[in-house]
């Protein structure tokens, strides 16, 4: 990681926990509530999807104070996704980055209510929010809806849920994948459009960006699943497989996988260079997230 | 009920339920998620909801069309409380309107998926809303989210879980009615007052109301567990009480809860009064909820 990277990630990250456990403990609502939202929001994520936010922010020259609420926002509705999808119904987790999961800890009433909570106080936060305007908040409510609804990660973790113990061609992975997860980063990137007053060709390339980069998070995301170090991932390695679940390696091979995913980075990097920012930092943040180790 | 009440309901029921189908059938995502956000919307509920927001609408004179987003976000952020309520973790119920819950016909994975899409779509519904301004778009999600999310209904339910097995006094009770129920009680009614136009003083007084009504609400459910028909309210009559729940009849009696409830109905119509609006509509609806036989 080069120093600029680090640099950035230390900085935007010490202002979105602040910010997350800020918008937590000034909420007037029963303490237990807050536990079990606070517990998952303060487990150890990587943030990246307010990361790329803020890297779409500053690409344009803008101040991250105007990203930071649609931030918190992003990190709650992805904290909520996993708390539901890792409940005894669904994906019966113990554990989520090598922590005890929300329902091991709070039960299992009180986890879907964590989730509930934290999905519709992310809506607030921007609603609410004293930096944007009007129009731009609406903007924000309308694609954050839509990309987290069931016409978005509700709708791709429904079919993935269907496809169990089925065998999935390619198509049908991707279509899963750009739903369950390529859709919340589609919005993160989309969202730093909005914010930082992108024209229509710039939010065209960022869009085209912001499809290819979810992909390649979810193939990278299967290849740790099979090469992965259990400790670093935070669950048992072959998870995946051992549910019979279709990933990138067991259809195209590891290979195979790991060609895919090449590609894809290459058309997310050219889709940016079209946009004429200063898209630095989101290269790196491009890199490090096809290239992680957990 | 008179015959201006019953064409009132009649009519916006209608058209409530033509717009509820309408939403569903032309989302894109997986069929059964559709099939199973619909069943629950279906399933007969009385629409109490939109009704309150279209009469307060109705109380300014104005179209109902301008409504109709979020009376159809309201009723599906209801029928998604229901869905999550019902689950075995919660309160486990096998019946709701007299039919098999959610997760009795779709699985437990489904119905959580299903109130999740629910609450996002609804959400969806208000900031792509055509006939609203993008200030009051952003007014409408801002109350929705604070009075459906840890602030309010979540919390409530939070609350009242928390209660169970406890032996309740009435300010701890009314404090889990006024979350659990009322704060969407209350948004229907402040909603029909930002769609509707209301100037700060029918604002506060339609307020008013809306506190007395979502207290009445709650009472006369309690005193339908103790003296229902079990056929009518679609679930077994002392359902509460067998579950050590604290009820407002079994904290002040039944006489008293019955008296505690005309109070509180004297007090919704006097703040009605106050308002000078055309309030006959939501008068008559305020009698239809308290003294509901179901």
């Amino acid at each position: 990681m080069t120093d600029t990277l680090n640099g950035f990630m230390e900085k935007h990250k010490g202002i979105l926990d602040k910010e997350l456990k800020n918008r937590i403990s000034k909420l007037d609502t029963p303490s237990v509530l807050k536990e079990a939202m606070a517990y998952s929001l303060e487990a150890g994520g990587k943030r990246i999807r307010p990361l790329l936010l803020f890297a779409v922010i500053d690409s344009f020259g803008k101040n991250p104070d105007s990203g930071l609420s649609t931030a918190a926002a992003l990190e709650m509705i992805h904290t909520y996704s996993l708390i539901h999808d890792d409940l005894p119904s669904m994906d019966n987790d113990d554990l989520r980055r090598g922590k005890p999961t929300n329902h091991r800890v709070f039960g299992e009433a009180m986890a879907i209510l964590a989730g509930d909570g934290l999905l519709t106080y992310s809506f607030q936060l921007i609603a609410e929010d004293q930096h944007l305007q009007a129009a731009q908040k609406v903007e924000l409510l309308q694609l954050l809806s839509k990309c987290a609804g069931p016409e978005g990660m509700v709708g791709g973790q429904v079919a993935d849920m269907e496809g169990e113990n089925k065998k999935l061609g390619i198509d049908e992975l991707e279509y899963i994948h750009t739903h369950k997860t390529g859709k919340l980063l589609t919005f993160s990137v989309l969202a730093g459009a909005i914010i930082g007053g992108a024209d229509s060709k710039q939010r065209e390339y960022l869009e085209q960006f912001s499809h290819h980069l979810g992909l390649s998070f979810q193939i990278s995301d299967d290849i740790l699943d099979v090469t992965g170090d259990e400790e670093l991932i935070g669950k048992p390695v072959g998870s995946d497989t051992g549910r019979h679940k279709s990933t990138y390696p067991s259809v195209l091979t590891l290979k195979g996988a790991k060609e895919h995913l090449s590609r894809h980075i290459e058309e997310a990097k050219k889709a940016l260079d079209h946009t004429h920012l200063n898209t630095e930092v989101l290269s790196q943040i491009t890199d490090l997230i096809a290239y992680r180790t957990h």
